[in-house]
Protein backbone atom coordinates (compact mmCIF):
# COMPACT_ATOMS: atom_id res chain seq x y z
CA UNK A 1 0.00 0.00 0.00
CA UNK A 2 1.50 3.18 -0.67
CA UNK A 3 0.04 5.10 2.20
CA UNK A 4 0.54 3.59 6.32
CA UNK A 5 -3.20 3.20 6.87
CA UNK A 6 -4.56 5.59 9.35
CA UNK A 7 -6.89 4.94 12.36
CA UNK A 8 -9.61 7.33 11.94
CA UNK A 9 -12.35 4.71 11.70
CA UNK A 10 -12.73 1.85 13.25
CA UNK A 11 -10.89 -1.54 14.61
CA UNK A 12 -11.70 -4.41 12.18
CA UNK A 13 -13.96 -7.45 12.58
CA UNK A 14 -12.21 -10.71 11.58
CA UNK A 15 -13.22 -11.90 8.03
CA UNK A 16 -13.65 -14.81 5.54
CA UNK A 17 -11.12 -14.74 2.71
CA UNK A 18 -14.15 -14.82 0.56
CA UNK A 19 -15.83 -11.66 2.76
CA UNK A 20 -12.61 -9.93 2.54
CA UNK A 21 -12.31 -10.68 -1.06
CA UNK A 22 -15.57 -9.50 -2.94
CA UNK A 23 -14.97 -6.15 -1.01
CA UNK A 24 -11.42 -5.67 -2.31
CA UNK A 25 -12.66 -6.87 -5.89
CA UNK A 26 -15.34 -4.56 -6.06
CA UNK A 27 -13.28 -1.55 -4.92
CA UNK A 28 -10.89 -2.68 -7.62
CA UNK A 29 -13.58 -3.29 -10.49
CA UNK A 30 -15.05 0.61 -8.79
CA UNK A 31 -11.57 1.95 -9.61
CA UNK A 32 -11.59 0.88 -13.10
CA UNK A 33 -15.32 1.81 -13.94
CA UNK A 34 -14.68 5.51 -12.44
CA UNK A 35 -11.82 5.63 -14.70
CA UNK A 36 -13.24 4.45 -18.09
CA UNK A 37 -16.28 6.67 -17.00
CA UNK A 38 -13.42 9.69 -16.85
CA UNK A 39 -12.11 8.86 -20.31
CA UNK A 40 -15.47 8.68 -21.74
CA UNK A 41 -16.55 11.66 -20.53
CA UNK A 42 -13.77 13.96 -21.20
CA UNK A 43 -13.26 12.37 -24.55
CA UNK A 44 -16.62 12.79 -25.66
CA UNK A 45 -17.28 16.62 -24.83
CA UNK A 46 -16.82 17.89 -28.45
CA UNK A 47 -19.64 15.44 -29.70
CA UNK A 48 -22.05 17.24 -27.78
CA UNK A 49 -23.10 21.41 -28.22
CA UNK A 50 -20.89 23.63 -26.72
CA UNK A 51 -23.38 24.79 -23.83
CA UNK A 52 -23.79 21.33 -22.32
CA UNK A 53 -19.63 20.89 -22.71
CA UNK A 54 -20.02 22.00 -18.93
CA UNK A 55 -22.13 19.32 -17.95
CA UNK A 56 -19.52 16.76 -19.15
CA UNK A 57 -16.72 18.07 -18.10
CA UNK A 58 -18.39 18.48 -14.48
CA UNK A 59 -19.58 14.36 -14.65
CA UNK A 60 -15.76 13.45 -15.92
CA UNK A 61 -14.45 15.42 -13.06
CA UNK A 62 -16.97 13.64 -10.57
CA UNK A 63 -15.53 10.30 -11.63
CA UNK A 64 -11.83 11.23 -11.47
CA UNK A 65 -12.04 12.10 -7.75
CA UNK A 66 -13.80 8.86 -7.49
CA UNK A 67 -11.16 6.81 -9.03
CA UNK A 68 -8.86 9.19 -6.69
CA UNK A 69 -10.60 7.49 -3.38
CA UNK A 70 -11.53 4.13 -4.28
CA UNK A 71 -8.07 3.83 -5.55
CA UNK A 72 -7.38 4.64 -1.92
CA UNK A 73 -9.85 3.14 -0.62
CA UNK A 74 -8.90 -0.14 -1.47
CA UNK A 75 -5.64 0.73 -0.38
CA UNK A 76 -6.79 1.11 2.82
CA UNK A 77 -8.87 -1.84 3.11
CA UNK A 78 -5.61 -4.05 1.98
CA UNK A 79 -3.80 -1.92 4.85
CA UNK A 80 -6.42 -2.81 7.66
CA UNK A 81 -5.98 -6.86 6.62
CA UNK A 82 -3.73 -10.06 6.75
CA UNK A 83 -3.86 -13.42 5.59
CA UNK A 84 -3.66 -15.57 9.01
CA UNK A 85 -4.38 -19.34 8.74
CA UNK A 86 -6.80 -19.11 6.40
CA UNK A 87 -9.07 -15.61 7.98
CA UNK A 88 -8.77 -11.96 7.75
CA UNK A 89 -7.43 -10.38 10.93
CA UNK A 90 -7.23 -7.27 11.38
CA UNK A 91 -3.53 -5.68 11.20
CA UNK A 92 -4.27 -3.33 13.72
CA UNK A 93 -4.73 -0.29 11.52
CA UNK A 94 -8.57 0.30 11.05
CA UNK A 95 -10.10 1.14 8.07
CA UNK A 96 -10.38 4.91 7.18
CA UNK A 97 -14.11 5.24 6.46
CA UNK A 98 -13.12 9.16 5.75
CA UNK A 99 -11.89 8.65 2.19
CA UNK A 100 -15.72 7.92 0.99
CA UNK A 101 -16.61 10.96 2.84
CA UNK A 102 -14.31 13.18 1.57
CA UNK A 103 -15.13 11.90 -2.00
CA UNK A 104 -19.29 12.67 -1.29
CA UNK A 105 -18.09 15.85 0.17
CA UNK A 106 -15.87 16.92 -3.24
CA UNK A 107 -18.48 14.95 -5.90
CA UNK A 108 -22.11 15.32 -4.42
CA UNK A 109 -22.32 19.10 -4.94
CA UNK A 110 -21.04 18.22 -8.34
CA UNK A 111 -23.20 15.76 -9.01
CA UNK A 112 -25.69 18.28 -8.37
CA UNK A 113 -24.11 20.73 -10.81
CA UNK A 114 -24.02 18.47 -14.07
CA UNK A 115 -27.50 17.62 -13.50
CA UNK A 116 -28.76 21.79 -13.36
CA UNK A 117 -26.48 22.34 -16.18
CA UNK A 118 -27.68 19.72 -18.62
CA UNK A 119 -31.06 20.24 -17.88
CA UNK A 120 -30.02 24.32 -18.52
CA UNK A 121 -32.76 25.91 -15.90
CA UNK A 122 -32.93 29.83 -16.08
CA UNK A 123 -29.90 31.19 -14.65
CA UNK A 124 -30.99 32.70 -11.03
CA UNK A 125 -33.30 29.47 -10.66
CA UNK A 126 -30.44 27.64 -11.38
CA UNK A 127 -28.64 29.56 -8.68
CA UNK A 128 -30.64 29.20 -5.91
CA UNK A 129 -31.40 25.56 -6.99
CA UNK A 130 -27.84 24.91 -6.53
CA UNK A 131 -27.21 26.81 -3.18
CA UNK A 132 -30.56 25.02 -1.73
CA UNK A 133 -29.10 21.71 -3.08
CA UNK A 134 -25.65 22.04 -2.36
CA UNK A 135 -26.13 23.35 1.28
CA UNK A 136 -28.30 20.13 2.13
CA UNK A 137 -25.70 17.86 0.40
CA UNK A 138 -22.98 19.64 3.00
CA UNK A 139 -25.15 18.66 5.77
CA UNK A 140 -26.26 15.16 4.94
CA UNK A 141 -22.73 14.46 4.69
CA UNK A 142 -21.98 15.98 7.64
CA UNK A 143 -24.39 14.20 9.47
CA UNK A 144 -24.06 11.23 8.52
CA UNK A 145 -20.22 10.51 9.56
CA UNK A 146 -20.63 10.59 13.70
CA UNK A 147 -22.81 7.61 12.76
CA UNK A 148 -20.81 6.26 10.48
CA UNK A 149 -17.62 5.89 12.71
CA UNK A 150 -19.05 3.93 15.38
CA UNK A 151 -18.02 0.72 16.36
CA UNK A 152 -19.54 -0.53 19.63
CA UNK A 153 -22.92 -2.11 19.88
CA UNK A 154 -24.07 0.13 22.55
CA UNK A 155 -23.60 3.03 20.05
CA UNK A 156 -26.88 1.89 18.04
CA UNK A 157 -28.94 4.34 19.10
CA UNK A 158 -26.50 6.88 18.90
CA UNK A 159 -26.20 5.85 14.85
CA UNK A 160 -29.58 5.68 14.63
CA UNK A 161 -29.65 9.02 15.25
CA UNK A 162 -27.00 10.69 13.04
CA UNK A 163 -28.59 8.14 10.37
CA UNK A 164 -31.92 10.09 11.24
CA UNK A 165 -30.32 13.50 11.05
CA UNK A 166 -28.45 12.90 7.68
CA UNK A 167 -32.20 11.64 6.16
CA UNK A 168 -33.75 15.01 6.38
CA UNK A 169 -31.17 16.60 3.97
CA UNK A 170 -30.96 13.41 1.83
CA UNK A 171 -34.88 13.11 1.59
CA UNK A 172 -34.90 16.82 0.75
CA UNK A 173 -32.53 16.82 -2.25
CA UNK A 174 -34.22 13.49 -3.61
CA UNK A 175 -37.76 15.44 -3.88
CA UNK A 176 -36.64 19.19 -5.22
CA UNK A 177 -34.22 17.10 -7.65
CA UNK A 178 -37.38 14.88 -8.38
CA UNK A 179 -39.64 18.26 -8.60
CA UNK A 180 -37.38 20.22 -10.62
CA UNK A 181 -36.19 17.59 -12.93
CA UNK A 182 -40.49 16.87 -13.55
CA UNK A 183 -41.17 20.69 -14.17
CA UNK A 184 -38.24 20.80 -16.76
CA UNK A 185 -39.61 17.66 -18.99
CA UNK A 186 -41.86 20.43 -20.57
CA UNK A 187 -39.25 22.56 -21.85
CA UNK A 188 -37.64 19.84 -23.03
CA UNK A 189 -36.90 18.57 -26.47
CA UNK A 190 -39.18 15.31 -27.29
CA UNK A 191 -35.73 13.49 -27.48
CA UNK A 192 -34.34 14.12 -23.74
CA UNK A 193 -37.32 13.82 -22.32
CA UNK A 194 -38.03 9.99 -21.79
CA UNK A 195 -33.70 10.13 -20.89
CA UNK A 196 -34.58 13.05 -17.84
CA UNK A 197 -37.29 10.86 -16.91
CA UNK A 198 -34.89 7.54 -17.02
CA UNK A 199 -32.04 9.86 -15.30
CA UNK A 200 -34.73 10.84 -12.33
CA UNK A 201 -35.62 6.71 -11.69
CA UNK A 202 -32.12 6.15 -11.64
CA UNK A 203 -31.39 9.15 -9.21
CA UNK A 204 -34.34 7.74 -6.71
CA UNK A 205 -32.62 4.35 -7.26
CA UNK A 206 -29.41 4.09 -6.79
CA UNK A 207 -29.45 7.47 -3.99
CA UNK A 208 -31.79 4.30 -2.06
CA UNK A 209 -29.14 2.36 -1.88
CA UNK A 210 -27.21 4.70 0.78
CA UNK A 211 -29.18 4.63 3.68
CA UNK A 212 -29.64 0.48 3.13
CA UNK A 213 -26.06 0.30 3.18
CA UNK A 214 -26.13 2.59 6.17
CA UNK A 215 -28.30 0.63 8.01
CA UNK A 216 -27.15 -2.50 7.05
CA UNK A 217 -23.65 -1.39 8.36
CA UNK A 218 -25.16 -0.17 11.55
CA UNK A 219 -26.98 -3.36 12.65
CA UNK A 220 -26.13 -4.39 16.20
CA UNK A 221 -24.19 -7.34 15.08
CA UNK A 222 -22.58 -5.44 12.73
CA UNK A 223 -21.53 -2.97 15.21
CA UNK A 224 -20.27 -5.78 17.72
CA UNK A 225 -17.84 -7.10 15.18
CA UNK A 226 -16.78 -3.82 14.52
CA UNK A 227 -15.89 -3.80 18.05
CA UNK A 228 -14.12 -6.73 18.06
CA UNK A 229 -16.73 -9.23 19.16
CA UNK A 230 -17.27 -12.89 17.46
CA UNK A 231 -20.83 -12.66 14.96
CA UNK A 232 -21.13 -12.27 11.65
CA UNK A 233 -19.41 -9.56 10.16
CA UNK A 234 -21.38 -9.59 6.78
CA UNK A 235 -23.13 -6.56 7.86
CA UNK A 236 -19.70 -4.56 6.90
CA UNK A 237 -19.17 -6.52 4.15
CA UNK A 238 -23.13 -5.35 2.72
CA UNK A 239 -22.41 -1.96 3.17
CA UNK A 240 -18.98 -1.87 1.46
CA UNK A 241 -20.39 -3.28 -1.49
CA UNK A 242 -23.70 -1.21 -1.51
CA UNK A 243 -22.03 1.73 -0.95
CA UNK A 244 -19.26 0.74 -4.19
CA UNK A 245 -22.22 -0.14 -6.27
CA UNK A 246 -24.65 2.91 -5.41
CA UNK A 247 -21.19 4.58 -6.13
CA UNK A 248 -20.88 3.03 -10.15
CA UNK A 249 -24.23 3.87 -10.37
CA UNK A 250 -25.09 7.10 -9.29
CA UNK A 251 -21.60 8.73 -10.44
CA UNK A 252 -20.55 6.51 -13.49
CA UNK A 253 -23.88 5.62 -14.82
CA UNK A 254 -25.32 8.95 -14.37
CA UNK A 255 -22.71 10.68 -16.17
CA UNK A 256 -23.28 8.26 -19.01
CA UNK A 257 -26.72 9.23 -18.91
CA UNK A 258 -25.65 12.85 -18.49
CA UNK A 259 -23.98 12.69 -21.74
CA UNK A 260 -26.94 10.78 -23.61
CA UNK A 261 -29.21 13.50 -22.63
CA UNK A 262 -26.55 16.23 -23.63
CA UNK A 263 -26.65 14.24 -26.71
CA UNK A 264 -30.33 14.32 -26.96
CA UNK A 265 -30.24 17.92 -26.59
CA UNK A 266 -27.59 19.12 -28.93
CA UNK A 267 -29.00 20.67 -32.15
CA UNK A 268 -25.54 20.27 -33.89
CA UNK A 269 -26.09 23.94 -34.56
CA UNK A 270 -22.80 25.65 -32.84
CA UNK A 271 -20.07 23.84 -35.23
CA UNK A 272 -19.23 21.63 -31.90
CA UNK A 273 -21.52 18.76 -31.96
CA UNK A 274 -21.30 15.71 -34.01
CA UNK A 275 -22.97 15.83 -37.44
CA UNK A 276 -24.01 12.19 -36.65
CA UNK A 277 -26.07 12.24 -33.75
CA UNK A 278 -27.10 8.88 -32.93
CA UNK A 279 -23.83 7.18 -33.10
CA UNK A 280 -24.71 6.00 -29.75
CA UNK A 281 -28.18 5.62 -29.92
CA UNK A 282 -28.20 1.96 -29.61
CA UNK A 283 -26.05 1.58 -26.87
CA UNK B 1 3.99 -4.59 -5.92
CA UNK B 2 0.99 -1.99 -5.17
CA UNK B 3 -1.57 -3.75 -3.30
CA UNK B 4 -1.14 -6.89 -1.23
CA UNK B 5 -2.15 -9.61 -2.89
CA UNK B 6 -5.75 -11.38 -2.51
CA UNK B 7 -7.01 -14.76 -1.78
CA UNK B 8 -9.85 -15.28 -3.85
CA UNK B 9 -8.45 -18.19 -5.86
CA UNK B 10 -6.47 -21.06 -5.56
CA UNK B 11 -3.25 -21.97 -3.71
CA UNK B 12 -0.40 -21.73 -6.16
CA UNK B 13 1.69 -24.98 -7.71
CA UNK B 14 5.35 -24.48 -7.60
CA UNK B 15 6.56 -23.20 -11.02
CA UNK B 16 10.59 -23.36 -12.29
CA UNK B 17 12.22 -19.90 -12.94
CA UNK B 18 11.08 -20.31 -16.75
CA UNK B 19 7.40 -21.23 -16.01
CA UNK B 20 7.14 -17.70 -13.76
CA UNK B 21 8.74 -15.64 -15.89
CA UNK B 22 6.74 -16.44 -19.19
CA UNK B 23 3.69 -15.46 -17.48
CA UNK B 24 5.10 -12.69 -15.55
CA UNK B 25 6.80 -11.26 -19.24
CA UNK B 26 3.43 -11.83 -21.21
CA UNK B 27 1.80 -9.78 -18.35
CA UNK B 28 4.11 -7.09 -19.04
CA UNK B 29 3.87 -6.97 -22.46
CA UNK B 30 0.55 -6.90 -22.37
CA UNK B 31 0.26 -3.86 -20.27
CA UNK B 32 2.40 -2.00 -22.53
CA UNK B 33 0.25 -3.14 -25.72
CA UNK B 34 -3.16 -2.07 -24.62
CA UNK B 35 -1.60 1.33 -23.32
CA UNK B 36 -0.04 1.46 -26.69
CA UNK B 37 -3.33 0.64 -28.24
CA UNK B 38 -5.26 3.36 -26.27
CA UNK B 39 -2.81 5.71 -27.35
CA UNK B 40 -3.12 4.96 -31.41
CA UNK B 41 -7.31 5.01 -30.65
CA UNK B 42 -7.52 7.68 -29.03
CA UNK B 43 -5.36 10.03 -30.96
CA UNK B 44 -6.48 9.14 -34.18
CA UNK B 45 -10.27 9.91 -33.42
CA UNK B 46 -10.27 12.85 -35.63
CA UNK B 47 -8.34 10.94 -39.00
CA UNK B 48 -11.93 9.56 -39.35
CA UNK B 49 -15.72 10.97 -40.06
CA UNK B 50 -17.35 11.46 -36.68
CA UNK B 51 -19.84 9.44 -37.36
CA UNK B 52 -17.10 6.53 -36.68
CA UNK B 53 -15.05 8.46 -33.48
CA UNK B 54 -17.65 7.10 -30.92
CA UNK B 55 -16.20 3.03 -32.13
CA UNK B 56 -12.51 4.55 -31.66
CA UNK B 57 -13.27 6.33 -28.51
CA UNK B 58 -15.20 3.03 -27.20
CA UNK B 59 -12.22 1.10 -28.28
CA UNK B 60 -10.03 3.09 -26.70
CA UNK B 61 -11.83 2.89 -23.47
CA UNK B 62 -11.61 -1.24 -23.32
CA UNK B 63 -8.23 -0.97 -23.76
CA UNK B 64 -7.17 1.04 -21.12
CA UNK B 65 -9.51 -0.71 -18.75
CA UNK B 66 -7.68 -3.74 -20.18
CA UNK B 67 -4.76 -2.16 -19.18
CA UNK B 68 -5.36 -1.32 -15.53
CA UNK B 69 -6.23 -4.71 -15.25
CA UNK B 70 -3.15 -6.58 -16.76
CA UNK B 71 -1.10 -3.83 -14.48
CA UNK B 72 -3.03 -5.23 -11.52
CA UNK B 73 -2.80 -9.33 -12.71
CA UNK B 74 0.65 -8.90 -13.09
CA UNK B 75 1.25 -7.32 -9.39
CA UNK B 76 -0.92 -10.01 -8.01
CA UNK B 77 1.34 -12.94 -9.98
CA UNK B 78 4.68 -11.43 -8.49
CA UNK B 79 2.57 -11.13 -4.88
CA UNK B 80 1.69 -14.81 -5.26
CA UNK B 81 4.79 -15.95 -5.84
CA UNK B 82 8.71 -15.79 -4.20
CA UNK B 83 12.04 -17.47 -5.60
CA UNK B 84 12.98 -20.31 -2.89
CA UNK B 85 16.06 -22.41 -4.00
CA UNK B 86 16.01 -21.79 -7.69
CA UNK B 87 12.26 -22.43 -8.00
CA UNK B 88 9.09 -20.23 -7.64
CA UNK B 89 7.31 -21.17 -4.53
CA UNK B 90 3.78 -20.13 -3.58
CA UNK B 91 4.21 -17.28 -0.84
CA UNK B 92 0.74 -18.16 0.34
CA UNK B 93 -1.29 -15.62 -1.18
CA UNK B 94 -3.55 -16.64 -4.07
CA UNK B 95 -2.94 -14.92 -7.79
CA UNK B 96 -6.26 -12.76 -7.83
CA UNK B 97 -7.90 -14.53 -10.83
CA UNK B 98 -11.27 -12.25 -10.87
CA UNK B 99 -9.13 -8.99 -11.96
CA UNK B 100 -9.21 -10.76 -15.51
CA UNK B 101 -12.86 -11.63 -15.11
CA UNK B 102 -14.01 -7.71 -13.54
CA UNK B 103 -12.57 -7.11 -16.89
CA UNK B 104 -13.89 -9.38 -19.04
CA UNK B 105 -17.45 -7.65 -16.98
CA UNK B 106 -16.81 -4.51 -18.50
CA UNK B 107 -14.87 -4.81 -21.89
CA UNK B 108 -16.76 -7.70 -23.58
CA UNK B 109 -19.77 -5.49 -23.48
CA UNK B 110 -18.07 -2.42 -25.27
CA UNK B 111 -16.73 -4.37 -27.47
CA UNK B 112 -19.85 -5.31 -29.24
CA UNK B 113 -20.68 -1.65 -28.82
CA UNK B 114 -17.42 -0.70 -30.28
CA UNK B 115 -18.20 -3.49 -33.19
CA UNK B 116 -22.13 -2.15 -33.90
CA UNK B 117 -21.55 1.68 -34.08
CA UNK B 118 -18.16 1.17 -36.70
CA UNK B 119 -21.04 -1.35 -38.85
CA UNK B 120 -23.29 1.26 -38.04
CA UNK B 121 -26.83 -0.53 -37.66
CA UNK B 122 -30.23 1.24 -38.28
CA UNK B 123 -31.02 2.28 -35.03
CA UNK B 124 -33.57 0.02 -33.60
CA UNK B 125 -31.69 -2.94 -34.66
CA UNK B 126 -28.68 -2.21 -33.15
CA UNK B 127 -30.37 -1.47 -29.72
CA UNK B 128 -32.14 -5.26 -30.22
CA UNK B 129 -28.99 -6.45 -31.14
CA UNK B 130 -26.81 -4.97 -28.41
CA UNK B 131 -29.04 -6.07 -26.10
CA UNK B 132 -29.13 -9.38 -26.84
CA UNK B 133 -25.24 -9.63 -26.77
CA UNK B 134 -24.60 -7.51 -23.71
CA UNK B 135 -27.05 -10.02 -21.99
CA UNK B 136 -25.06 -13.31 -23.35
CA UNK B 137 -21.60 -11.52 -22.46
CA UNK B 138 -22.43 -11.25 -18.78
CA UNK B 139 -23.99 -15.11 -18.89
CA UNK B 140 -21.10 -16.25 -20.27
CA UNK B 141 -18.59 -14.68 -18.02
CA UNK B 142 -20.82 -15.37 -14.93
CA UNK B 143 -20.73 -18.86 -15.80
CA UNK B 144 -17.50 -19.56 -16.47
CA UNK B 145 -16.05 -17.78 -13.60
CA UNK B 146 -17.33 -20.90 -11.06
CA UNK B 147 -15.32 -22.90 -13.05
CA UNK B 148 -12.28 -20.70 -12.95
CA UNK B 149 -11.65 -20.92 -9.52
CA UNK B 150 -12.09 -24.50 -8.58
CA UNK B 151 -8.74 -25.88 -7.72
CA UNK B 152 -9.02 -29.45 -6.86
CA UNK B 153 -9.16 -32.43 -9.75
CA UNK B 154 -12.52 -33.53 -8.02
CA UNK B 155 -13.54 -30.53 -9.14
CA UNK B 156 -12.73 -31.57 -12.85
CA UNK B 157 -16.49 -32.70 -13.84
CA UNK B 158 -17.84 -29.32 -12.32
CA UNK B 159 -15.57 -27.27 -14.24
CA UNK B 160 -16.40 -29.27 -17.11
CA UNK B 161 -19.99 -28.46 -16.52
CA UNK B 162 -19.40 -24.44 -15.78
CA UNK B 163 -17.37 -24.51 -18.54
CA UNK B 164 -20.09 -26.43 -20.91
CA UNK B 165 -22.81 -23.86 -19.70
CA UNK B 166 -20.70 -20.85 -20.41
CA UNK B 167 -19.90 -22.03 -23.98
CA UNK B 168 -23.48 -21.55 -24.57
CA UNK B 169 -23.30 -17.71 -24.52
CA UNK B 170 -20.11 -17.94 -25.75
CA UNK B 171 -21.11 -19.79 -28.86
CA UNK B 172 -24.53 -17.43 -29.11
CA UNK B 173 -22.59 -14.12 -29.69
CA UNK B 174 -19.95 -15.40 -32.09
CA UNK B 175 -23.30 -17.11 -34.04
CA UNK B 176 -25.00 -13.56 -33.93
CA UNK B 177 -22.23 -11.65 -34.69
CA UNK B 178 -20.95 -13.87 -37.61
CA UNK B 179 -24.69 -13.15 -39.07
CA UNK B 180 -24.06 -9.75 -38.16
CA UNK B 181 -21.52 -8.83 -39.64
CA UNK B 182 -22.10 -10.79 -42.94
CA UNK B 183 -25.56 -9.37 -43.44
CA UNK B 184 -23.87 -6.32 -43.19
CA UNK B 185 -21.79 -6.56 -46.17
CA UNK B 186 -23.70 -5.97 -48.81
CA UNK B 187 -24.35 -1.97 -47.33
CA UNK B 188 -20.94 -1.53 -46.49
CA UNK B 189 -18.43 0.91 -48.53
CA UNK B 190 -16.19 -2.17 -50.94
CA UNK B 191 -13.52 -0.54 -49.59
CA UNK B 192 -14.49 -1.59 -45.75
CA UNK B 193 -15.80 -4.79 -46.93
CA UNK B 194 -12.51 -6.60 -47.08
CA UNK B 195 -11.95 -5.03 -43.65
CA UNK B 196 -14.90 -6.52 -42.31
CA UNK B 197 -14.67 -10.19 -43.44
CA UNK B 198 -11.33 -9.82 -41.58
CA UNK B 199 -12.94 -8.91 -38.85
CA UNK B 200 -15.30 -11.76 -38.56
CA UNK B 201 -12.34 -13.98 -38.95
CA UNK B 202 -10.10 -12.49 -36.17
CA UNK B 203 -13.00 -12.68 -34.14
CA UNK B 204 -13.62 -16.10 -34.69
CA UNK B 205 -10.08 -17.14 -34.17
CA UNK B 206 -8.83 -14.79 -31.29
CA UNK B 207 -12.01 -15.63 -29.61
CA UNK B 208 -11.71 -19.43 -30.31
CA UNK B 209 -8.51 -18.96 -27.47
CA UNK B 210 -10.14 -18.59 -24.64
CA UNK B 211 -12.20 -22.08 -24.12
CA UNK B 212 -8.62 -23.65 -25.13
CA UNK B 213 -7.15 -21.79 -22.80
CA UNK B 214 -9.89 -22.51 -20.06
CA UNK B 215 -9.48 -26.35 -21.05
CA UNK B 216 -6.02 -26.26 -20.72
CA UNK B 217 -5.97 -24.82 -16.98
CA UNK B 218 -8.50 -27.15 -16.11
CA UNK B 219 -6.91 -30.42 -16.93
CA UNK B 220 -6.87 -33.49 -13.84
CA UNK B 221 -2.93 -32.51 -13.97
CA UNK B 222 -3.23 -28.55 -13.62
CA UNK B 223 -6.27 -29.05 -11.07
CA UNK B 224 -3.89 -31.44 -9.20
CA UNK B 225 -1.11 -28.82 -9.37
CA UNK B 226 -3.24 -25.89 -8.10
CA UNK B 227 -4.42 -28.29 -4.97
CA UNK B 228 -0.56 -28.19 -4.46
CA UNK B 229 -0.02 -31.69 -5.93
CA UNK B 230 3.58 -32.50 -7.02
CA UNK B 231 2.80 -32.86 -10.68
CA UNK B 232 3.27 -30.00 -14.62
CA UNK B 233 1.81 -26.83 -13.81
CA UNK B 234 2.68 -26.24 -17.95
CA UNK B 235 -1.43 -26.14 -17.98
CA UNK B 236 -1.40 -23.15 -15.56
CA UNK B 237 1.11 -21.34 -17.42
CA UNK B 238 -0.71 -22.53 -20.31
CA UNK B 239 -4.02 -20.40 -19.33
CA UNK B 240 -2.33 -17.22 -18.17
CA UNK B 241 -0.15 -16.79 -21.68
CA UNK B 242 -3.16 -17.91 -23.78
CA UNK B 243 -5.91 -15.59 -21.86
CA UNK B 244 -3.07 -12.72 -22.28
CA UNK B 245 -2.59 -13.39 -25.81
CA UNK B 246 -6.34 -13.21 -26.40
CA UNK B 247 -7.23 -10.13 -24.64
CA UNK B 248 -4.33 -8.53 -26.52
CA UNK B 249 -5.50 -9.87 -29.81
CA UNK B 250 -9.41 -9.36 -29.20
CA UNK B 251 -8.78 -6.12 -27.88
CA UNK B 252 -5.89 -4.24 -29.39
CA UNK B 253 -5.95 -5.44 -32.28
CA UNK B 254 -9.42 -5.83 -32.99
CA UNK B 255 -9.09 -1.94 -31.87
CA UNK B 256 -6.99 -1.33 -34.31
CA UNK B 257 -9.20 -3.18 -37.56
CA UNK B 258 -11.83 -1.18 -35.86
CA UNK B 259 -9.56 2.16 -36.90
CA UNK B 260 -9.28 0.95 -40.53
CA UNK B 261 -13.00 -0.44 -40.84
CA UNK B 262 -13.36 3.56 -39.98
CA UNK B 263 -11.08 4.62 -42.03
CA UNK B 264 -12.42 3.27 -44.83
CA UNK B 265 -15.83 4.03 -44.19
CA UNK B 266 -14.77 7.65 -44.27
CA UNK B 267 -15.11 9.78 -46.99
CA UNK B 268 -13.76 13.27 -45.41
CA UNK B 269 -17.21 15.30 -46.32
CA UNK B 270 -17.90 16.23 -42.71
CA UNK B 271 -14.83 18.03 -42.31
CA UNK B 272 -13.97 16.00 -39.27
CA UNK B 273 -11.89 13.24 -40.99
CA UNK B 274 -7.87 13.62 -42.42
CA UNK B 275 -7.41 15.74 -45.37
CA UNK B 276 -4.71 13.54 -46.04
CA UNK B 277 -6.78 10.04 -45.90
CA UNK B 278 -4.71 7.17 -46.60
CA UNK B 279 -2.33 8.39 -44.23
CA UNK B 280 -2.13 5.23 -41.99
CA UNK B 281 -3.30 3.36 -45.28
CA UNK B 282 0.10 1.28 -45.99
CA UNK B 283 0.63 0.27 -42.36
Amino acid sequence: MIFEPTVLAATMPDLTVFQFNIVDNIFSMTVATMGAAALFLFLSRSTVDRVYQPALLVSGIVVSIACYHYFMIRSSWDGAYELLEGNYVGTGAAFNDFYRYADWILTVPLLMVELVAVIRLEKSKARSLLTRLVIAAGLMIALGYPGEVISSPEGWGTRVMWGALSSIPFFYILYVLWVELTASLSSQPPAARKLIEVSRLVLLVTWAVYPIAYALGGTEAALTAKAGGAVDPSGIVALQVGYALADMTAKAGFGVLIYFIARAKSTGQDGASAAGSGAYAGA
